[in-house]
């Protein structure tokens, strides 16, 4: 976009959120990349604006439907798909001024914030409460609700408890050509209309920009009972996981790190790592007391068979260590390509060992860590950022990896999304019937294709 | 469609399906209608067609969209919103042939089936296996799986459990032009394409037909334990249910009756009945054993505050007691006219006072029973069906037991659907923005509208 035509549009936002609403020069530096930059994405914005309520998203939304601008929606910044990237201009409209609690009722377990509410944030209100908010995906300190549910954000406890959108009862959001709608509330059934809730959950900004969400909390389990198991390899550690499930112990969270992770983080764990280890599974149990240490048993009982050292009870903050994890991976050389695949569980070894095996042909050090219960691998590649060449490998790899997925009978993505690191991935995945019906739904949604564009698309 | 038309309608369906595909003359009065028969909703198909494969229901969609044929799916027969009822003709195209059990892998707690297999044989296979398949809406015996599916059916459990689209991770079905798509399948997270599976959920087959459903299972709960409560009337009643919630106890369901169905099946419980009891909540916490006896015990003394007696433990059988009670209530003077709306939590005594009021004005007997903790309430107007008098001002009961619920901020329908008999009414509920989605989604999926047209519209 030319100089002349950005002024031009800047002034024509301004209209519209006002002229604190509008940020320009150097103020948009933040809004360039997420959770992708140290692999190299990056894009500059035609604006960046601020809207206060979703009156202004909606104005925003018909202006844009009406000239044909594209608009990239951005929750907290921390999504690892670029999907609030804008990789290919268009203005970023950040939803961090709604950051509302609408309405919090404990005695229905219910509560409706605005989007730009932080996950962190989330959870404190429902603990503050006696209550729960299970989702946890990382980054929950600078991530949004809002952007969780857009990407339906996973975590170790989707394991037992599902992804962001199994807690989404509501959504408030406006969609082309610029009408805020409210789907769902806070009732516990409604089989009313097609489920539009579920829908946008997970359409990562191309369907609808998410303004408000009313979420379903539980309880607060009485007891969180981590248990570390250490594994001489993959293969075994996998094989314990699959058996906790064949033995019925409702786990809550049944995490890995393999063996070059656990390297990485070896230092930080409370105690001494078993030199011999190469894979270890941190797994929880949750609910009243005496149960949850009645399952712990069970469950500690179940992995001692095959693990080289179980050790229960650990102190909760084995949590922070396997969420600093990713972060660790990332600094060890500078950077990583890391993507978020999915097998069944009987190939989960499989794929564990496919993803050294890709490393190793192109040299490249790789560590894979994830929600073993699910299936579901953070399979990364480091690389030093400042080496061309390398990221060059690692995209091939990343690339390789889908295959990998594909072949052993899962997915590209299990709790990042498509965005833009994955566009066109989906054709790989899904036959073409589904991939129709998945474009089908974009052009009625969003015939213009103003949202989020290029984003989430199935094939290319 | 005239006597020739119908015959050259047969012999070409029988080019698709067989010869023993296409049901003729008085084979097919069974598919006239379905539980809506006691209110008189009745409708003759040009043809019924009972497939044996998911290709041949995708040659039926292709032949029915190339010759503007309305198709009319069909599952057991059980539905309560006529969704089955070939009201207008068309071809009603019976899923009782696929009745396979494609897969059944306990120790991943997975099943996979084809749509045309009952609701209690699923239920049947997992109790088999030691696992535990949730969803529990009435009619087990006769209801099949892809009905539930396509109407995302509810029942007491859905009140810890959710309705049956919760327990879906994958769907087979035929959507127009005439093609079989799979989405999703036996993993557990997948957040690569935009969420047709739920689309498809509650879709009333009206988006596509559903052939094969996977399913998620869960352990068997060690122990299942009933608590009745009577009170002295409704208000009492629900504020015990408030307090149940508001303690925190999660209780697997909370269903009641109010006074009129009470007594309808007052001398089928058990034990004698207090006298005084204008109320029955039927509650359940289901568990490992210690700890369902301790949340047990909690619930009672939650409820035994204001009720007039509380039993148990009781017999399990309690259940059948309970899901006799619709029949009861149809029996005690032949049919009745029953819908399924929702109201928030605070105001459920409000809408079981409001649906008397209603009966009494227009001098009709009523009866409420349902999903007290979902707000869920079954509101009944019992009729001689040979008077029309009686129909008619019944149906009028009906609209405006949908005014009370909408007026009280809940909907229309938390668990049967819209069908034929609630076409319409979601414009009374959903706003215009969320009713304009619909109608796109629907366009979106079957531009000839030949996939049950007329049910489930939006608006009329």
């Amino acid at each position: 976009m030319s100089a002349g035509a950005t002024v031009s549009l800047a002034r024509e936002l301004r209209g519209i959120v006002g002229e604190d609403g509008v940020l320009t020069g150097a103020a948009t530096a933040p809004y360039e990349t997420d959770a992708t930059a140290s692999r190299g994405l990056r894009g500059v914005p035609d604006a960046v604006v601020v809207p206060s309520s979703a009156e202004e998203v909606a104005e925003l939304v018909a202006f844009a439907c009406a000239r044909g601008v594209a608009l990239v929606p951005r929750g907290g910044g921390t999504g690892l798909a670029g999907g609030a990237v804008p990789v290919e201009g268009g203005v970023v409209v950040s939803l961090e001024r709604l950051g509302g609690v609408h309405e919090l009722t404990p005695e229905a377990w219910r509560l409706s914030v605005g989007a730009g509410v932080t996950t962190a944030t989330v959870r404190r209100l429902a603990r503050e409460n006696g209550l729960f908010f299970p989702p946890d995906p990382g980054a929950a300190e600078q991530s949004h609700i809002g952007g969780n549910v857009a990407t339906n954000a996973g975590g170790p406890h989707a394991f037992k408890y599902g992804n962001t959108g199994t807690w989404v009862t509501g959504i408030e959001a406006v969609v082309p050509p610029g009408e805020v709608v409210r789907v769902g509330g806070d009732q516990r059934k409604d089989v009313g209309g097609y489920d539009i809730k579920s829908l946008l959950v997970g359409s990562e900004g191309t369907l609808g920009i998410i303004t408000a969400v009313t979420l379903r909390l539980l309880p607060a389990p009485e007891a969180l009972l981590p248990i570390v198991a250490f594994f001489a390899d993959a293969e075994s550690g996998c094989a314990a996981v699959a058996e906790v499930i064949a033995n019925g112990i409702e786990a809550a969270a049944l995490d890995f790190l393999d063996g070059p992770s656990l390297e990485v983080v070896r230092g930080a764990y409370p105690e001494a790592v078993p030199d011999d280890a190469g894979f270890v599974l941190i797994s929880e149990v949750d609910g009243p007391a005496e149960e949850a240490a009645r399952q712990a048993a069970e469950l500690q009982a179940c992995v001692a068979e095959t693990a080289i050292r179980t050790d229960t009870p650990v102190p909760a903050e084995v949590w922070r260590w396997r969420d600093g994890v990713s972060g660790a991976m990332s600094g060890a050389r500078g950077g990583k390509v890391s993507e978020d695949i999915f097998v069944p569980l009987p190939r989960l070894a499989d794929a564990i060992r496919g993803v050294h095996e890709i490393g190793a042909e192109l040299d490249l050090p790789t560590g894979t860590w994830g929600h073993a219960g699910d299936g579901n691998l953070h399979a990364s590649f480091l690389i030093d950022p400042s080496d061309p060449a390398q990221l060059d490998r690692a995209n091939g790899a990343a690339d390789r990896l889908f295959t990998l997925a594909i072949d052993l009978g899962g997915g590209v993505t299990g709790e990042h999304g498509i965005g833009w690191v994955k566009r066109g991935q989906l054709a790989r995945q899904w036959t073409e019937g589904a991939i129709v019906l998945h474009e089908q739904i974009k052009r009625s949604f969003d015939p213009a294709n103003v949202l989020n564009p290029g984003k989430k698309v199935a094939r290319l």
